[in-house]
């Protein structure tokens, strides 16, 4: 009997559940977009159902999550702007309908564990993953270990200077100046909208901006050797390429590291894993013992 | 024969040497006013020249420092705004003038270790330990262990929304609008010198808000379980209860963890070691070995 694990992805916008142990061995898997947690919820159980040999489940999911072991409410979504899912405890839920045991972290956090694994952060002993997708969230790991301190960490809602000429109001319920608010997919597809005219340029420009700005903080602020820069607006053509230009440029020479100044193309990178970057997370997670 | 070791704190503003082991064993300590590195440094060696059975020194210094063993450069000042010291290998001179072993490491990262030892971040896995003092500089200790990745945080230089009523330009001299600039002690005391009327409070209102700024970014960032706000500037009387008020203004409820909305007088505190923080810490790095 081969040793096999279930995975999900539980995103914003789509779940990915897959059954399997690593990047070259996935026995199954689906997609299918995020709509109320018990519909949602049910397509996971359906899938994982028939694997009966699974040892367990790891979630990868979309934050805040309660991840404090000892808390009534471990497992549970928070404040998430998603209001249908805020309550949620989908760790208990995937326990209790499918009696295996589970295993619940961060989306980033899962998706970061995969890329030190088996992408670009492997054999990287201090790296960032950042996800720029509906929302913007991030993981650490330093000294080969994921980070969770108090909870999680929760990147996508630090305050950075927004543009003089920056007159769109943030989308973050929270923040009206955070990153998320600002820069995350969200905030994108509703600049665009608003644009009364043919050029976006300016868009994308503020985009690099922000998430320069945003790196280049995160480099002062925990000094990792590899940034992975994920989720779907990196699809965006050129963007890459003008985020390190404005990371550069924030840093404006203070940090004065070869691996930085010299090497901005492969301190910053998109993941190795590509779309199945966080479903294969979930999969560590489920080999974790936490 | 006891057991002592140095410590040096290499301030920006004044150096602190002294000789012991702990919090309640110093034998001996100085402190004198940070000038051009020779005669500093000569008044640091003949401080240390007749105690010839101490085990090693520490160093604590401000930064940027070059913290990478395998680099022809490691234990220099780098970047620093203090241009005499630019390229002043310390580590390197103390060694070789003392005869003695001598490690090096941040300032900030030294008073963390001790304020984790002895101090206010004791027993508390994940901590924060943020100077205002001439500039603004910080450690994080994670899992108990002090963060170091590619060389070490300088989480004084992230960069901060500056407030639409602020027209200072900032001190610092690689970035406009980061924390160093707008509210270091060097800013605030420019802010002080150019302020036409006698009424302060509008300056120490921006100080609480962009360090409760800074703050949030860091809670949002790395998840500490603790912050410890050193530095002359927090002598200001009111200014750190401001600051915890300006923190959770900016988190406004997003992170919704009893450990910081409910108990913020806790989640930010002051170094119990006071004025000695920087020093113990430098005893500290003398004892580690790296």
């Amino acid at each position: 009997m081969k040793n096999l694990w279930g995975g999900i992805e539980a995103g914003g916008t789509h779940f990915v559940c897959a059954v399997g142990s690593s990047p070259e061995n996935i026995e199954d898997q689906i997609s299918f977009k995020t709509t109320i947690p018990d519909e949602t919820l049910e397509t996971v159980i359906n899938f994982f159902r028939p694997y009966r040999d699974i040892k367990s489940i790891g979630i990868a999911s979309f934050g805040p999550v309660d991840l404090n072991k000892d808390s009534l409410t471990y497992g549970t979504i928070t404040t998430t702007p998603k209001k249908y899912w805020r309550g949620t405890n989908i760790l208990k839920i995937i326990r209790s309908s499918l009696n295996v045991p589970a295993n619940i972290d961060t989306d980033v956090n899962a998706a970061l564990l995969a890329e030190h694994k088996w992408g670009n952060a492997r054999n990287i002993t201090d790296a960032v993953y950042i996800t720029v997708g509906t929302g913007i969230g991030g993981g650490i790991i330093l000294n080969n270990n994921l980070i969770h301190g108090l909870n999680h960490p929760e990147m996508g809602h630090m305050k950075i200077p927004k543009s003089n000429d920056d007159n769109f109001k943030g989308i973050c319920e929270y923040h009206d100046d955070c990153l998320e608010g600002l820069a995350s997919g969200v905030a994108i597809e509703k600049r665009l909208s608003e644009n009364k005219n043919d050029d976006d340029s300016k868009i994308w420009e503020l985009e690099s901006q922000y998430l320069g700005i945003a790196i280049a903080n995160l480099t002062l602020t925990v000094s990792p050797k590899r940034i992975i820069l994920g989720g779907g607006v990196l699809n965006h053509k050129g963007l890459i390429e003008n985020i390190r230009i404005k990371t550069l440029q924030s840093l404006n020479n203070y940090v004065q590291l070869d691996e930085i100044t010299n090497n901005i193309d492969t301190y910053i990178l998109t993941p190795y894993l590509k779309d199945n970057t966080g479903v294969l997370g979930a999969i560590l997670l489920a080999q974790k013992e936490r």
